[in-house]
């Protein structure tokens, strides 16, 4: 989590929110340094210090940024009767996957990580339960199953499905397996 | 695919497979060199030539053989009744995890090699739609989906799966979510 905040500090954080994920999609993970993050984002070192204490922090706040937004279209599109929302997945979009898959990788190598992701997970399934919830009441039906559980297999099909899209766009367009077969799953997961 | 073969040949191309597997998960896809390969393997620059024109046709090499080891080990499991195939995760599934992931990124920002990726991958769901519709038939049903959709929803399940159960595997075996809600999506799109 971003360090406290001040006047000013959302929009330091969101500059350099904005500049992390531009330098992490070009350089990896791995390559990325504070400094050329901090001169994306037209800011000095003391900038990114009274923000962020990591690379690794600065990370995270994009994921639960990311995680937030698309929970809330995901929310707002179920509301409005579908899961529309999954068809939109713009440049954004792909390069948050390709910084964000590229750090489950570095995970499941380091236990560390691998800890505080779970964490980050935790806190968005908990968010996609209380949707998903939300979604099932709608249609005036209850989960038959564990909704943590449903919520993994709902994140683990967009992902495994976006993977697929994003390497064969032409002939999977994003968003056309979730949309289709989600409704289904969430029926036959509920009573 | 491999060039030719001769009488060593298949001795040869295991171990040089082998040992680039070996190589690409320590040193990562674009580290990775013929001369690290073929010094692992314990033979010659020639030896590699004569059967790969690059590294990348070793990668899909790899790529075919494991997807034939895990397509035969899912049709035996289903034979017998069910998906326990999928709960074998071992050393080697983890490895080649982190490799075909690391390549499926760098698929997604190379056009050239998305194609031959989504080649192989779509040879692997041929198979896989046999062995699905194999099941079904055994179970005196029908897909009432496409079926090469129903193998790529599959594939989203199992590998958005095994990504979740990798970083947190003590909380989510893995194998869990496809042994346990793939019955449950095969009995929703079939009849």
């Amino acid at each position: 989590m971003p360090k406290g905040s001040t006047k000013r500090r959302p929009e330091t954080i969101t500059r350099l929110l904005d500049a992390a994920l531009l330098v992490f999609a070009e350089a990896g993970l791995r390559g990325a340094t504070i400094a050329q993050v901090c001169e994306r984002a037209g800011y000095t070192r003391g900038a990114f210090y009274s923000n962020f204490d990591s690379l690794e922090e600065l990370f995270f706040a994009l994921f639960d940024r990311h995680a937030d937004q698309q929970l809330d279209r995901l929310r707002e599109s179920l509301e409005a009767g579908g899961f529309e929302a999954l068809l939109a997945v713009d440049e954004a979009e792909v390069t948050w996957y390709l910084v964000s898959t590229e750090f489950t990788l570095h995970a499941i190598r380091d236990p560390a990580a691998a800890r505080r992701l779970a964490e980050h997970d935790a806190r968005l399934r908990a968010t996609l339960t209380g949707i998903l919830a939300g979604h099932l009441a709608r249609l005036g039906r209850t989960a038959t199953v564990d909704l943590d559980e449903l919520a993994r297999l709902v994140v683990a099909l967009r992902e495994g499905s976006l993977a697929q899209s994003l390497v064969e766009p032409d002939r999977l367009p994003p968003g056309h397996l979730e949309q289709t077969y989600l409704p289904i799953l969430l029926a036959a997961l509920s009573q």
